[in-house]
């Protein structure tokens, strides 16, 4: 059978309420409900949670793997010995790669940007490295991921509307170079992760590009246009939750998502909190990915439908109650916040491991009940309502 | 129904093997196939693994609390709030609780010991702190484990034949003191953990004596004489792997175990390595705890039938192999060396996570199989095979 007429992924509105959407994303390896939350694995594990956790119990459908990282550490020699990075973790669901740009431009004192492309200095021991949207899409098809990403120019948060203009152009001109060698390296078959048949899909991986613009409405429009008229199978929106102010990510969005593609999947990176992330998803966009759960697990801090709690409180200490009474995730079901505060104070790793994976719990749980309120038309008093649940009690969620 | 009469723990020896055993030693909460490891779970958790995964895929029946850890944090009172340590830490199977001699006497600086008992300042914030034969009982009261350790005083490894003599006539009159405040507290119901009823057991906790006379044959068997003379659920062998040669721990074990009652279990203190195990099983031993699966486990440093394997060498930067084919737990199933070992180097804690959960599999798994070699009646050869085995490749285990 030709692929080529057969598209990576399908995506489908089941329904919409207001800007709201309730998709279905099917990628070659997983069916994924949207609106949904894309749990980190930054370097091939989503910290503190096993894969077995986030299959049997937590059902993440789709989780991300950062090519930065995974590029310099094993690297894609060791990721092509393997078989991709599906082999390597054995996670046998979606992943979404980014193109290492992001990580790339935050080492400001240690990077060159060219034309070409950016060189840097390894986080890890100070050697050189070259990324280009070539040299991004070679290492994403050694990863095999089912969701590509676009290399780009991530430009600073407070950039003015000229540096953001060129950078966006840039940022167009490598969306363009990634394509043609994404789609080069789709036709010699360098993708480690291709499956010969998935169900009316192609088996191949499917390449998101990214608009940019930073806070500038007019900016963010054309970098859309532009990124539309390259063609992608999805869009994602860069360069937000970079430090500006909630009020200037909540416009941009308001006045890009819906402009974005009807039948494509829209992705915010990098976003959210809970709160961001209904906004987002008010306004029309499909998926997230964050670091806070896990992050913030690591810390003590969880997220409940009450608000953010910190575990070290000292009201914690005698009780007995769980972390959420309305999380039904194996934490909640077993462990009381007496517990939990224990085993944060005596510094044992499990009080990282069980928060994490509340929070994750979490996360999923707020997406797929947002996908139900928007299935049934009442997602504006769901937002409402779970904003100020969230508000009534703990410490207001940053 | 009287319970006077009734034992809190049943004992019975299923089959030998030279002086190996095959036992059963039934608690009011679970059902010990002996020989057996104990995880430790020193501050209410088993460093890096979920309660979830010690039940339904390690199958641990009882594990280890430290007393003085959850003496110090969360405290006596805390714990009695609770309702005990398998409230607090949702832990339903046994629990078999220390003094926190142990602990105290390695706090060389911090400590001051009297006939009554010693003051010591806490590890954590200096402040002091007094436990006595008494005291120990009363915490261990409040954390309501199925086996009790007598209060000892545990001498150092390199004590002079006097001092260890003067050392085990304080054990003896601590262990009468332990025996008596003991009693007191099953009788003023002051066991967190009682059940009222247990399938014929009397739903109390057991009390355990502890030889001590370091590498003196005869002290050891004095020390003996006295401890069966007061009377204990069963006896354990403490101070040893406390910095003497493996060949005096050895001999000691091969004079004192089997003169140890037939009729009652017996428990190696803090032991050990596989090789360590297997040699105190041939000479009698049914019970062993060590820190080492855990503590190896959050260093990358996997116990195997092969011997002992670290993680970060980097010959396994690219091998597909489980840390250990013969293995049959989630670890081994699941994910390749070159996979764990790219998690360690990356600071991953899910390597320790992990590493941790095949060494504790791997332990108990050793004693399920010394079980099945004894009620087979080939101990001695499954030793013999065994250690050749672990010896073969790796590293020698310490």
């Amino acid at each position: 059978m030709s692929t080529e007429n057969v598209k990576p992924v399908e995506w489908n509105v089941a329904a919409s309420d207001g800007e709201a959407r309730a998709g279905v994303l099917r990628t070659r390896r997983s069916v994924i409900e949207t609106p949904v939350f894309m749990p980190v694995g930054t370097q091939g594990a989503v910290k503190g949670i096993r894969f077995e956790s986030l299959e049997d119990e937590l059902d993440a459908r789709i989780i991300l793997g950062n090519t930065y990282h995974l590029f310099l550490r094993p690297g894609v020699e060791a990721m092509r010995h393997f078989g991709g990075l599906h082999k390597f973790t054995s996670w046998r669901r979606s992943f979404l790669t980014d193109s290492g740009g992001f990580q790339v431009f935050s080492l400001t004192d240690l990077r060159k940007l060219t034309e070409e492309g950016v060189e840097f200095r390894s986080h890890l021991d100070g050697s050189k490295y070259f990324l280009s949207p070539e040299v991004s899409m070679e290492a994403q098809s050694a990863l095999g991921s089912e969701i590509v990403m676009a290399f780009d120019e991530c430009p600073p948060g407070d950039a003015d509307h000229q540096t953001t203009k060129k950078s966006l152009e840039l940022t167009t001109r490598w969306a363009k170079r990634s394509r043609a060698r994404f789609d080069q390296l789709q036709n010699e078959n360098a993708d480690c992760g291709r499956l010969g048949s998935a169900d009316g899909l192609s088996g191949r991986q499917a390449l998101f590009g990214i608009v940019q613009g930073a806070g500038y409405d007019d900016l963010r429009l054309e970098s859309l246009e532009r990124t539309v008229e390259i063609g992608f199978d999805g869009y994602a929106i860069g360069g937000l939750s970079v430090g500006e102010e909630k009020s200037v990510m909540y416009r941009v969005l308001e006045n890009l998502a819906p402009k974005m593609p009807q039948d494509s999947p829209r992705y915010l990176m990098g976003v959210g909190t809970p709160e961001d992330m209904l906004e987002a998803v008010g306004r029309g966009v499909d998926m997230f990915d964050c670091v806070i759960p896990t992050r913030n697990g690591r810390t003590g801090s969880a997220f409940t439908s009450r608000g953010k709690l910190n575990i070290r409180n000292a009201k914690f200490r005698l009780d007995d109650g769980p972390l959420d009474p309305e999380c039904g995730c194996s934490v909640c079901r077993r462990y009381s916040l007496g517990y939990l505060r224990h085993l944060q104070q005596a510094g044992e790793m499990t009080a990282a491991t069980l928060i994490s994976h509340h929070n994750v719990a979490f996360f999923l749980e707020l997406m797929r009940r947002a996908r139900r309120a928007i299935v049934e038309g009442r997602f504006a008093a769901f937002h409402r309502e779970t904003i100020e649940k969230m508000a009534s009690e703990g410490t207001p969620a940053v």
